[in-house]
């Protein structure tokens, strides 16, 4: 039997797209000669499709395009995924399903039974779990047909809560009792840089632990906030990686089932370094935000900061030079070299800059509040309002020309609330909203791996945001490499303050930090998508209470 | 037996405030001869919690002050609701619980079953539920003790996607089957205008089906978005309703059961209005998003039109009127009557007042973006300026002088998107969010029931944003009765757009509304947090995709 692993980069809600792609896939795997096509989870209508799912048309939608599919699968078979309706009087009104196209229609359908809800999951809302397991049989082969979760029954929770289990059933072992040859597995499981080794060893440590053949086929592609990473497997039944499917890409490729089983021939060495993985995730996170969104070119203010220039550069890889545009908004306080920075990378890139000096405009906007700040000092009201006008100029140019504003703040400041509302905390998306400051130093190095593109005295300087005279981040915040391991171990390990520790750490600092992070939940509540590369990002999978005492 | 039902308004994360209430409410109680006292679910740490329920620290801290407040009932018992451990080895790692307080210690628990995980309710997110039933037994009584959801099995879906049941168990059924004399629910389910009439229903109906007393008591309060209205009520063993708290305000009343299961002697007539509770629950909802957040000021910029004069007297009412100050910001396309109009209020309302004309600052702008928009025309990218500019100077008046800057967009124009982005959308909390614009009118009416506060002339202009010479909302959109329809039927009831119907709705204008409606996620994706009043509101309960094609 031969097998065919479709990684593909599906659109939510874009039907003609999604349906186009995987009938395409069916025709070039059956003229392979392969017996049967494997796609992600929820392929037909994308993951996530988040409350589309409660839309009664979105589902008939499903189901209809099933049907057009299945007219594709004659000679082949093809195990897509789609919701399915729940015709039980009770219980959620769908089911996450695994439907098998064979001889032109729905042959049969399999549920999902371990549904995700935490962090930025949130399947339960609309999904009914399998509870009564059956296998497919096909061509004399009998396979264990599973969605994603259903394999990360033994996976432990994420802090130091508890080392119990999440889930108290285990498809796999239910599935084992009915003497299954393969297992297959439809996935739709984010990126996060440090999770990478975590699913290698989960997958093969399931074929091992079943003595079976496994394919995983996960969806690649950015939707909004989640990039999709691929990284599709094929694990022998000894639980050794037996074929591997490039992330970040569209990937088909078919395999014979037999020499699966005679088991991998090869080692694959994986590298260490997620910085690499978050350069690609990222250039693919806003490639898709903007061809997914339909929109060609973006825009964004470059201070001559680390921050603004390391998102320019992803940008510009992503969307082309010629589809990047930037503004340089130099004030009074801005010194000489941001400009002269600036614009050496926007030259080295090729990218359209133009200089607009916000003083005048921050002049007459104090002007016109002297009446009633008659006290009025130079503060952080001030600095905002530069941080805002610029905002203003920038939205301004979105609106003329159509090129979407690029946040560029990065996590570390998003955490403690460095950075202004609706000032550089505006745009459509956040680039960098789940990177470390460390981490965007470690990009600038990546990007300049080959020659300089950001001028080192960019990556030099200390950081600044330059909205008053001699201003420096470490006026306000604790250095960086301290700052960010608070932050990690706060944030992603969810440690509890007691437990953070390492080179440099005081209880005080630790404090301080952490509310911070508490008193600045209102900003990040307001804050733009952003791309999530990390186990735990701000936004959609944090989701903490904003009036509140903690 | 005497039963005492405590509606308190709870902090989330707030310990020692909401411990200091419990045990005050123990005491007098106990003054009164009561046998035991119910309160709210989760209410140690306050309802909803979010993902501080996946810090160890704060569930240990809700365990610390159970201590506590055991400590506190001694001749008296209480049911309190906090999160508990799941001690089994695999399953979420908590319940949501209901803990029993007697002689001084925690004498038993009991957890909730329906784990509502739809809308703005995520409790699978951190909960395992219960699945083997048991009954309270104290002072020869047995006591089905039920948590908010429990009780709520019948209730059909919201939309036409089907009319089965969401539930595939009914706690109150397991546990009739164990022969209970009473029916007790810890309840914290938010205020909905449209669902006061089904919640009584849900409760009259579950005791006349057991035939047995029910004693319901829901929390009161604003945190953040939601507003829980109270109206805890005693339901006699027949259905009819015994009493009720009183909504939006904190109640406490003890009851003898003896009475309670002779039977309701008087009939309770509600109001059908929803006006005037939509009133009350906005003035509540701001009133503790200051109190709980320790904010005492807000801020609002007055143009003249009706949402912000609206707004205003709630958040006035709320606050007091020396806690409010407002900003008229006039352009050159603002009219005379718009400052005049506004003046006028601010001045029956003596709330402090100034006015900046913006136009020298707008001018400087367009004066810095001359030489980039050679050909700048008189478009949208102008009003926008406008609009933002406005912002940056109520957010000046904020950070200099801590006023909180409220947002006055209604749920029409967030839905439809007609509303700046960094503009008139700025602010810590949307006051009319999710009160539709033919509602804000009726607010008016209601606000004026007396004496005129709201000058007349501010509800009869026709409706306009005035970012241009003559503009008026109809320019853009449909007439608001006509919107406010189509914008309900799509969003509260979820009806499919080929379902929409009603006097003047053509299929034209709903395909319009419906694709302006999801054109305008990304907006309201960065909104701030709306006061729920409805059903369905904008932001936490409403996740649509924002990179999806529908």
């Amino acid at each position: 039997m031969k097998i065919t692993a479709a990684q593909l980069n599906f659109h939510v809600g874009n039907f003609d797209r999604n349906v186009k792609l995987i009938c395409e896939t069916i025709r070039s795997a059956r003229a392979e000669g392969s017996d049967l096509v494997v796609f992600s989870e929820l392929s037909v209508p994308g993951y996530p499709p988040h409350d589309l799912l409660e839309q009664r048309e979105f589902i008939e939608k499903c189901y209809q395009n099933l049907e057009v599919i299945a007219t594709e699968c004659k000679g082949i078979a093809a195990l897509v995924g789609a919701p399915s309706f729940n015709e039980a009087p009770a219980g959620k009104r769908l089911y996450n399903s695994a439907f098998f196209l064979n001889e032109g229609r729905i042959a049969d359908i399999f549920h999902k039974s371990l549904l995700p809800t935490y962090d930025i999951f949130d399947e339960f809302r609309y999904f009914e779990p399998l509870k009564e397991y059956r296998i497919l049989k096909y061509r004399n082969k009998k396979i264990a047909v599973t969605i994603c979760e259903d394999l990360w029954d033994e996976q432990g929770f994420d802090n130091d809560f508890s080392s119990s289990r999440l889930y108290t059933v285990s498809p796999m072992d239910e599935l084992a009792r009915l003497g299954p040859d393969i297992i297959i597995n439809l996935s739709a499981s984010p990126f996060s840089a440090t999770r990478v080794e975590e699913k290698r060893r989960i997958f093969t440590e399931k074929a091992a632990k079943h003595r079976l053949p496994l394919f995983v086929v996960n969806q690649v592609g950015g939707n909004a906030e989640l990039i999709f990473e691929g990284g599709s497997m094929v694990v022998d039944p000894s639980g050794k990686i037996y074929d591997w499917l490039e992330s970040f890409t569209e990937q088909v490729r078919t395999y014979d089932l037999s020499e699966v089983i005679k088991g991998a021939s090869k080692d694959f060495v994986f590298g260490k370094d997620h910085i690499p993985l978050i350069h690609d995730a990222l250039i693919l996170g806003i490639k898709d935000y903007f061809g997914k969104m339909n929109f060609k070119s973006a825009l964004l203010g470059l201070s001559g900061g680390i921050d603004s220039a390391v998102a320019l550069c992803l940008a510009a890889e992503a969307l082309g030079n010629n589809n990047m545009r930037v503004l340089l908004l130099p004030s009074m306080y801005s010194s000489g070299h941001s400009v002269t920075d600036a614009v050496k990378l926007a030259e080295n890139l090729g990218v359209h800059y133009d200089i607009i000096n916000i003083s005048d405009s921050f002049n007459s906007i104090r002007e016109s509040l002297h009446t009633i700040m008659k006290d009025y000092s130079e503060d952080a009201t001030g600095e905002n309002i530069q941080a805002r006008l610029r905002s203003i100029l920038l939205m301004a140019l979105s609106n003329k020309f159509g090129n979407i504003l690029l946040s560029t703040s990065n996590k570390s400041e998003a955490a403690v609330g460095y950075s202004t509302l609706y000032g550089d905390m505006s745009g459509g998306l956040s680039v960098l909203g789940d990177v470390y400051k460390s981490d965007v130093y470690r990009l600038a190095g990546y990007i300049n791996r080959k020659k300089e593109i950001i001028p080192g005295n960019i990556i030099t300087k200390p950081p600044s945001a330059e909205l008053r005279p001699h201003q420096q981040d470490t006026d306000t915040l604790p250095e960086y490499q301290i700052l960010d391991e608070i932050l990690y171990q706060y944030i992603e390990l969810q440690r509890s303050p007691g437990k953070i520790n390492g080179k440099g750490i005081t209880g005080d600092t630790i404090k301080k930090v952490i509310s911070m992070i508490n008193l600045n939940e209102f900003k990040r509540f307001q804050a733009p998508p952003v791309l999530r590369i990390s186990s735990k990002a701000f936004g959609y999978g944090r989701r903490m209470p904003l009036v509140a005492k903690y």
